[in-house]
C-alpha cells in the first residue's frame, strides 16, 4: 500500500524513524497495517504480551502506568498520566520490536484514533532486507530507551532521598 | 591487530556481541584499543562525559552509583554496589556508543584489569561498513537497555509504595 503525503509527514516526526530516507519510510508504511480505535477503547494493557508497535497517525491517547504495589489499605492504585497526540510523533509499544516481554504501560484512545501497526516479525524482515535502515532505526531506539533509563534512574535517586527523609522524621 | 583465542572466547560472552560471527568479532577487536588499569584506579566517573565503551578482558571491577540527592544532613552519599569480573562478559559505558551524555555510574578497578576500549567513532564506522553487524549489536543493546529500564521502573513502583507507607505512619 502506498503512503499518502500526510502520512509521510507524520512518519518523519517519529523519533525512531527520523534518520530514514523517504523511500525507507514508504517501506515501513508498506510493512504496516492500518488500525482504527474508537474513543475510549483500550489499545495496550500493562502486563499483557505484545508483539506490535503502533504509530499514531490521528487522534489522542492517554498513557497510564501502575504506580503502587497492590497493598491492602489502598483499593485504588494511583497512575501516572500522559496525554499524547498525533502531532507529537508518537510510537507506542516500541519495546515489542526487540524483546518478548509484556506491555509496560496502559494506553487508551481518548479520541477516535488512526494507527499503523508494525509487528516485530515485519520489523525484523525490514532490518534483514535493508540492514542500513535497521541500523538507523535501532540506533534511535537505543537512544530513546537510554533517555528513559536515565530519567527513571533520576527518579529512583529522588524517591530514595524522599524515603530516607520520611523515615528520619 | 589480530584477536587471540582467549580474547575471542571472552568476546563471545559479551551480551551485545552474542549474535556476531567470529570474523565480525575479529573486526570489533581490530577496531578496539587495549587498555590496562591498575588495581584501585578509576575507570569511569559518574557525571563525566565519555565516548568509549569498555570490554573487560581480565580482572574485576566495582560499579557504584549515587543513591541519594545531596541533602544537608547526610554528608555521606550512599551507593549501590556491584562487583563484576571478566568471566561474566562485562561491558562498561556501552550507552556512550549511541548518545552524547555523561557516565551513569562510577567504575573502579578492584584488581589489575585488562580492557578493550571501543570508541563511539569506531563503532559508527563498523556499523557503516557492515550494517548487518550493526543491526545485531544495536538489537542486543536495545534489549539490554530495555531490560534495565523495566528493572528501574519496578524499583520506582516499589519505592513509591514504600514512600506512601512511610508517610502514612
Amino acid at each position: 500500500m502506498r503512503a499518502s503525503n500526510p502520512e509521510l509527514k507524520i512518519l518523519k516526526k517519529i523519533f525512531i524513524l527520523q534518520d530514514l530516507e523517504e523511500a525507507e519510510l514508504v517501506d515501513v508504511r508498506a510493512a504496516s497495517v492500518p488500525r482504527e480505535f474508537s474513543a475510549g477503547s483500550v489499545i495496550l494493557t500493562e502486563g499483557d504480551p505484545g508483539e506490535q508497535m503502533y504509530i499514531l497517525l490521528a487522534g489522542e491517547v492517554e498513557v497510564t502506568k501502575r504506580l503502587l504495589l497492590p497493598i491492602d489499605r489502598t483499593a485504588l492504585l494511583e497512575r501516572i498520566m500522559n496525554r499524547l497526540n498525533s502531532g507529537d510523533g508518537v510510537t507506542l509499544g516500541e519495546m515489542a520490536l526487540i524483546e518478548n516481554d509484556v506491555r509496560s504501560a496502559n494506553v487508551t484512545a481518548s479520541t477516535d484514533c488512526r494507527m499503523l501497526e508494525l509487528s516485530k516479525e515485519k520489523a525484523l524482515l525490514l532490518f534483514n532486507q535493508n540492514p542500513a535502515m535497521g541500523v538507523k532505526i535501532l540506533f534511535r531506539l537505543s537512544q530513546l530507551l537510554s533517555k528513559r533509563l536515565r530519567k527513571s534512574d533520576e527518579d529512583i535517586v529522588k524517591l530514595t532521598t524522599a524515603l530516607v527523609v520520611a523515615l528520619e522524621r
